[in-house]
This record gives C-alpha cells, sequence and structure tokens, in this order.
C-alpha cells in the first residue's frame, strides 16, 4: 500500500493519447492520459467511463452538446453514448473505468491502444 | 451528462464522516467525503477501496505502518486490510467504491452509515 502522486505519473510520459494504468481496484482501472487536440467519435458498448480533470480544459462532445470539463470537475459519460474528447489545449485528466475498456470503443484504428503500461 | 465540480459538491454540507454519493460508474461510486479526527480500524471484506485527497492531508493507518496521503494523491487500500484514517486537521477527498461498501466495513457502531445521501 503505497501512496500515488498523481503529477509524478504524469511526469513519466510526454505523449498524447496514450493512457497509462496508475491503479486497479474491483476490476476497475484508474489511468492518466495527456490528451491534445480531437479525439474519434466512439462509444463504450458495456462500460461507463469517468474523466476527472487535473490539468487544462477538456471540451467533451456529445451529438446533441457539448460540455466543458475543467481542473477539480469530472463528467462520467455512461455506455452506449456516443462522445468525442477534444483538448483544445494541453489537458491531463485521470480516467475510472472497467479494465476492459478500450480507448477507441466500439471504433479500431489507428488510435487504438492495447496492452497499456503500468507505471 | 452534466459535469461534477468537487468543490461545489463539497459547499452542500459541512458535516465529518458522513459522505455523499456524487457520481455511479460500472456499480462503483463516487462519493465526497469531510473528515476530521479518527476513524476506527475496519477493513472490508469484498471492497477494494481508493481514497482521492481534494484537501488537507490524510493519515491512512495500517498494523504496520501509515502512509500520508496529500492533495492531488490517492491510495488504495485492497479487501481484506485493516485501515484507520486519520485527520489531523480537516481533510476532504473522494473515495471510489463498489456501490456496495459501508463505510465502517466490519464493524457496526454508531459511527456507521447507511443509504447515503446523493448529492
Amino acid at each position: 500500500m503505497e501512496k500515488v502522486n498523481i503529477s509524478e505519473k504524469f511526469s513519466q510520459f510526454t505523449d498524447y493519447w496514450n493512457p497509462r494504468i496508475i491503479g486497479e481496484l474491483n476490476g476497475q482501472q484508474v489511468k492518466a492520459a495527456r490528451l491534445k487536440g480531437e479525439f474519434i467519435w466512439h462509444h463504450h458498448e458495456h462500460e461507463d467511463e469517468l474523466f476527472l480533470v487535473t490539468k487544462g480544459k477538456l471540451r467533451m462532445e456529445f451529438r446533441d452538446k457539448s460540455v466543458e470539463v475543467g481542473v477539480g470537475e469530472f463528467i462520467i459519460v455512461p455506455r452506449g453514448v456516443e462522445h468525442k474528447p477534444v483538448a483544445e489545449e494541453v489537458v491531463e485528466l485521470l480516467l475510472f473505468e472497467p479494465a476492459t475498456t478500450l480507448n477507441t470503443g466500439n471504433v479500431e484504428n489507428e488510435k487504438t491502444k492495447r496492452n497499456l503500461d503500468k507505471i
């Protein structure tokens, strides 16, 4: 049982859209991700997804609206709901989601990341 | 899909050791809790528990050591592990844990809270 310092974890990598696993519990994972630019439209068939922003401002786009999520805020995207994360400037955030969650959800393309590093 | 502002949630209550539910996903809950003083020794038979500190400094005591957890840090206490949260000064934190988790774990006493408010 060691504590995890979130900033220290982010200092261990510099790339975007490549989440690292920084915690595991109850079949869920805590991931640290750095974002910049636009991701793709996707949804997760079986997983709800929580985004907790620790740096910058995330814009979560849905088909009918968008929500700006800043530092100290989170948003939960329920399973089945199409969404597209957008980071005009660099965003750092934590994800809480089942270990089965694939970053691109129902879409498989060059952005898909499997076998995420644990740091 | 609305965002949740953590500070705004804490502004809605003032008491200690009485977590509020501020998010739900995948059978897990996100709770906001304000702590001051010492809790009791307990463990959770079936649930791992994550404590993410947003204000102050938490001291998590284990039978063989203690860990100080500050703002921007979290600690995961695995199921079965005895622990006692201590807050010398006021601490605010988020909990991520299964919806089945009882605050006092295997112990039932006047500190036990059931049917937590959702805010």
